[in-house]
């Protein structure tokens, strides 16, 4: 989706991926095949490039060491990591959930992996002693590895993404509401409202501004009985929770991205054109996958051939007059995909 | 446009161009050097396709003889060429300017090209005996090669594109209103209405059913004073007026014509979703294009890195409340184009 929004705009996209059958290889004839892990590759790779992005953080920042690297891999490295992450935020007094120590059982709280933690892999929710000397026991030498906080009981997850050009202009984009299933994103609704949000706001632009971040980053939230918003995780990139943004607001996740990343004047907002949902099609057998099409919804199927129960197939779009009414339409035409 | 709306869709594209920097070529990993008119080649490529479709009748329907090739290039001919195409609609009462005798001149008439024409090349419009003598002269022996019409003085231009599959399902798109400059189309507004629409719908609803024809059709008319739909000419494939519909409308002319062509179910209609215009950018000089970014429309740049006057640089959408009010705003944006 990012290399479409980018030859959208007229950008020539150059993509360094493992193999040529990856979603985004088949989208351009500028195709490299290399390992993520492979800087020699990956610098020589980039030699002639004006910008490079990336997808995913899984890439390690000391790999990514070019100049031309947008958001910057030190600020990606430090958002990777769920403890330096954390740390990090502490210090613009973003809300986050309590650190726990780990020596013994107090209260409910959640072990995160540090790294490479995503869609529940590398989370474990403990909520009795006897959980959580097993959670011990199972780390073992690896428990640095993860860090542990208080476990927050929350009413409804919420998502929250940014775009920062290198002139300091932010392009805000509207609070949604996100629903998993089985610790994967089924779908999201927009926009949402609630009372803390322009001061999280406020203290995140704060944040982007002191640390000169470049690029799209999304904060995923809880919010509290109290209606109070914390921060989950922070993913330094393009995420799941904006897709939607492709039809349904004025300016998509994707060409904000690129547009910071080439220090293109950036609008302040992103305006949803009226209220939305987006629904992720996962996969929910082994059988050949079929389309359903309709044109109630903007379709978007990732051509993937090998479906698996909870595999990522695709995602639909539906603007309506309500978020509940457009999540409605799209959970109805979601049932009618053979996945 | 067509190669990324497939993808959309999870097809897998292969495309085949004479250059690896074509604006289709860059947007598939999977892209085949070839010239148009070799038939071998085309043969070769087309072994593994399951559907095969082109986006320009320059193509000629003997080379083309693919049996998955769509739409049919027996109707793709017989519209590619102004006399055959004549002869066709008029079989369906399609109503068209009278044809002209060329052996005198007797009132305003133009003259067209059979083959090859378009954004106004391979066209003379004729109104006094002088220039019809000179013209006359000037085609010589390859008169054969041009037919001679009643010019209509119009109102307006119009155009109306549908599509159908195989199981003979129509999807039908709004009628718009297209303007040129220097003969090349500038803008496109809509959805308009004219009293004789549904009158001209079933005609070519009866054309299309009995001719069978595949994919996505297009048909530029003219209004004339009286407010009487006339067709003017017909493009048997994706149209530049129909570019409006990836954004303002519920489904693409693109989405469309590939269903059609793969015979997936087809909505009656496009629906658009509010006003709409589309602005073509069309290049104003020499010098090195550099895009203006607002997100007041959606843009699309071509990527192209030579820019020329009048060349199709990109061309962005809009929309409005009014289609007036749409094209408005639409060509403001326009004139921040460094083109």
């Amino acid at each position: 989706m990012l290399a479409q929004a980018g030859q959208k705009l007229g950008a020539k996209i150059y993509i360094l991926s493992p193999n040529a059958s990856d979603p985004a290889a088949v989208c351009s004839s500028f195709h490299t095949r290399g390992a993520l892990s492979d800087s020699g590759k990956i610098q020589k790779w980039a030699e002639k490039l004006d910008v490079v992005t990336y997808e995913s953080e899984f890439v390690d920042p000391k790999v990514l060491k070019l100049k031309q690297a947008l958001p910057r891999p030190k600020i990606m490295g430090l958002m990777r990591d769920r403890k330096s992450q954390k740390e990090t935020l502490s210090k613009y007094k973003i809300p986050m959930a309590p650190t726990m120590a780990i020596d013994q059982y107090v209260k409910p709280l959640v072990f995160k992996k540090r790294l490479f933690g995503y869609d529940g892999y590398g989370t474990r929710i403990v909520k009795s002693e006897k959980a959580f000397n097993e959670v011990i026991k199972e780390l073992g030498e690896k428990s640095s590895e993860w860090i542990a906080e208080e476990f927050v009981p929350f009413k409804r997850e919420l998502a929250l993404s940014f775009a920062r050009n290198k002139r300091g202009e932010i392009c805000q984009f509207p609070l949604v509401e996100t629903h998993q299933k089985e610790a994967r994103c089924f779908w999201v609704k927009g926009p949402m409202e609630n009372k803390k949000l322009s001061l999280l706001q406020k203290k995140i632009k704060g944040f982007l501004d002191s640390e000169n971040y470049i690029g799209l980053i999304t904060f995923e939230l809880f919010e509290t009985k109290s209606g109070e918003l914390i921060v989950n995780e922070v993913a330094p990139r393009v995420h799941n929770s904006g897709h939607y943004s492709i039809e349904a607001s004025s300016i998509s996740q994707f060409e904000a991205h690129l547009l910071s990343i080439c220090n293109v004047s950036l609008p302040k907002k992103s305006t949803p054109k009226s209220s939305f949902a987006m629904v992720n099609l996962l996969g929910r057998s082994n059988r050949k996958p079929s389309l359903f099409y309709s044109d109630k919804c903007s379709l978007h199927w990732y051509g993937k051939t090998e479906n698996r129960t909870g595999r990522k197939m695709g995602h639909l779009t539906v603007l309506s007059r309500f978020p509940s009414q457009a999540l409605e339409i799209g959970l109805s035409i979601e049932r009618k995909q053979k996945i």
